[in-house]
């Protein structure tokens, strides 16, 4: 892993956390311990969940994080900073807490996925950071996750680079599609970062560089015998680059008694054309011949080949992918939800809004997952505050909090609680897991949610219960301001 | 400029560019010349033209090209690059050609935007990040300029890093949208990076931080009485936000004799409140005190709340701008167009397509545009070969490509070459402007189109025509591949 040569992300904040910071130590608030939740409000693409990542990208900005002699001059330019705070941020590190869900969680609206407390400044300062790293990550392997399950067991390939938006986008764009299900990446770069296996066929560039398509499959052929996939649509796919392709494995692979090869199709109708080369290849003898399909291709249009009977081994997915285009915005938001007075003693704080979806749920939270101890699937989340334990040996009644007559009572069930401590005091207390079993741990949880919510279209609303005690809190702070 | 932070990019490629270097290599055609077009097919969002952007850092990464030993040792481990081709890696470096539309120019479909002349694997090399900051930096700098427009000369500032795409999609994003017309940025990065103004207001968090949303307000007053713009929905904006302002306005600012301030509404009805926070301020006698909005705005918003009435004199624009929202992918190619042959003559290549979309226009290709000398506006661009002219001094027949019967002669007219040289031989020969330069030079290109074209739904269609040498060529190769 090329850490030497990673940007400090320090800067990356908005200039408001930096102008509130300085305000916060001359009005004296910048040693109040406040709680920052991040939460998301809806699943992209209508889905019933999504897929929490961007803790390995947050846990390397922290450790990073510091202000550079050249940063804190550029600040002092702006004019408008004391030099006690420039003093500050020359010493500024974090000594907070910060509890999260681990990478590869299914997760659902209005819960929180990250908690951050720590001294106002600290608290402020990590706000735009965290912010993008959770939103993009979990944005791509929601959506890899997405593409994943429509593939139905075959291999999903990550080939966005090229469209991705940044550098950044693509490279760890293709950690998240590697970690919500998809088999490898063509960006080479994740691989020798991440560990993400980097994969490929041929461009057709490649095709066209040769005298004939012939001579340019054949000579691929002969350079990587046991990995040759030809990408049969430079000039015509039925009359010329499948029976070029034929031609090369009988002429090439055969003598060799190589069976493994495959064929690429990056344009047409892909229903139509994977059917048709199918059958050509099986009547030539190549059965063992893949086939792999790209362009344009998402959940949506992956599940409407499967409809036509399309012939597929795999899937070559970009633009779609990477920038999760039919919807590119994960909103997560990072809002205060309690502080500590003087004493230590955690108050709850709340957020209004003209905007009923933007009122906040106050105060440092517990969130607990519960299973059927027969069926291992999950039944619902539960809120509650910090103090409160949830004990599973025992029925629980839970209501929808916005449809409180909505009860209901859950029995033989496990509670397992999803926040984990990463940070305690300003130190990592997280080992942070292996690629290989975040990815594990990703299929596995996604195992754990019923069908129901699972679906594309439409899914079952999976429900995000608050105990009593949150529930009462939450009202008593909202008819407090509505005074 | 962090210059000594920047991530080197040479393996940010896809993998089959590696793989296909190792066969040109080994199939003896590293040496040949190749011609690269990047190009794209439609504008996003049905819009009539983009904005050029991208080069910038194209050119950073050119300038850091080479392999680290790591990446050699990555490479090897892989078993599948022969010894020689990771020798030649070592001594990795771009030694062709590089000619650009300057960053800034509005551009439009099947023109050129970067042409790459260089040996096969160094150009194939170059594809993925070519078009990933192609892509990125047009994809947010034409949306941005869309906005821009939309606000009618109000302010547009750039507010979306949380939701962007990864760290570069906020950074660079923020910088195309600076280029584009935005009047600054809250990413403090990029403004110590690229000079693009930061800027903000306050977050909720500074309102809760407080016993009361009054002392929140007149303490900001304190602190930034030059500069304060008072975030006023955090509890309720008529009822409380704007009296509190208001308040805090008159006890702190008055007797300082400070008329500048502001409002911030985030959410809510935006013209409606914007609406009533003018009267109550106007009432008071604040008529100073500038609104701005902010809350999922983009072009279509914008247009809607002037229709309204809606009383505004800044813009925060967030997710939509910086992910590009409404469709998120710049589709630009990367395609070849011709190869030299051993005597340096240059032979056009072709790809055919199932969708005649994706066919290509071959050869190594001139871009001139002609503006009509009387109105100064842009008529047409004209797409020739490399060893045609355009004498503007006499008429000049057109005509639509692909419809050639429709014919036009133009008159008094101005042509201009739109690609500059970049690289000559491997040496950057460009002199790259200022981000102010850039900024003011696309303003004035987007001043030359009509207003037809710059319409936001169902834009005239610009004309980018061939010369009739370049059409013969292009129907003989489309006619010989098609026998």
């Amino acid at each position: 892993m090329r850490t030497d040569e990673k940007l400090n992300m320090t800067m990356l904040c908005d200039f408001y956390e930096l102008t509130m910071g300085n305000g916060y130590l001359k009005a004296g608030l910048h040693n109040r311990i406040t709680y920052f939740d991040v939460y998301f409000r809806t699943v992209p693409d209508g889905g019933g969940f999504a897929i929490a990542a961007g803790l390995e990208q947050l846990i390397d900005y922290i450790e990073d994080l510091h202000f550079d002699e050249q940063d804190i001059e550029y600040l002092r330019s702006k004019g408008i900073f004391c030099e006690e705070f420039l003093d500050y941020l020359r010493n500024f590190r974090f000594t907070g807490d910060i509890y999260a869900v681990p990478e590869g969680t299914p997760v659902f609206p209005r819960e929180p996925m990250v908690i951050v407390r720590a001294p106002a400044i600290e608290a402020q300062l990590l706000e735009t950071f965290t912010l993008l790293t959770i939103n993009h990550q979990s944005l791509i392997a929601t959506k890899a996750n997405r593409i994943v399950r429509a593939a139905k067991g075959k291999a999903v390939m990550e080939f966005g680079s090229r469209r991705a938006q940044g550098s950044t986008a693509a490279i760890d764009g293709a950690r998240a599609a590697y970690l919500a299900g998809c088999c490898g990446t063509a960006c080479t770069i994740s691989d020798e970062l991440y560990g993400t296996p980097a994969l490929g066929t041929m461009a057709h560039a490649w095709v066209q560089m040769f005298d004939t398509e012939y001579d340019a499959f054949a000579t691929y052929c002969k350079l990587y015998p046991g990995n040759a996939t030809l990408l049969v649509d430079t000039y015509d796919t039925l009359k010329s680059g499948i029976p070029n392709a034929i031609r090369a494995f009988n002429d090439v692979l055969k003598p060799m008694g190589v069976t493994k090869c495959g064929i690429r199709l990056d344009s047409g109708d892909l229903a139509y054309l994977t059917r048709k080369a199918r059958q050509m290849l099986d009547e030539a003898g190549w059965e063992s011949c893949k086939i792999t399909v790209s362009n344009s291709l998402d959940e949506y249009l992956i599940r409407d080949l499967w409809l036509q009977d399309a012939k597929i081994d795999a899937f070559g997915v970009g633009e779609r992918m990477i920038t999760a285009k039919s919807e590119p915005v994960f909103g997560g938001v990072y809002k205060l939800v309690a502080v500590e007075d003087d004493d230590g003693e955690i108050i709850p704080k709340i957020k209004i809004s003209e905007n009923v979806g933007k009122i906040t749920t106050p105060h440092f939270k517990k969130l607990y997952r519960f299973y059927g101890r027969d069926t291992g699937k999950a039944i619902a989340d539960y809120l509650c505050v910090y103090d409160e334990t949830v004990d599973d040996s025992r029925n629980l009644e839970i209501f929808d909090p916005e449809a409180t007559w909505k009860r209901k009572e859950v029995y033989h069930f496990e509670a397992r609680e999803l926040l984990v401590q990463i940070y305690k005091n300003g130190k990592l207390v997280y080992k942070r897991p292996s690629m290989e079993e975040l990815r594990a741990y990703c299929a596995s949880q996604v195992d754990t949610l019923w069908d129901e919510v699972k679906r594309f279209d439409n899914p079952h609303r999976y429900y995000v219960d608050l105990s009593q005690k949150l529930y009462d809190i939450k009202q008593s702070l909202l008819n407090r301001n509505n005074q």
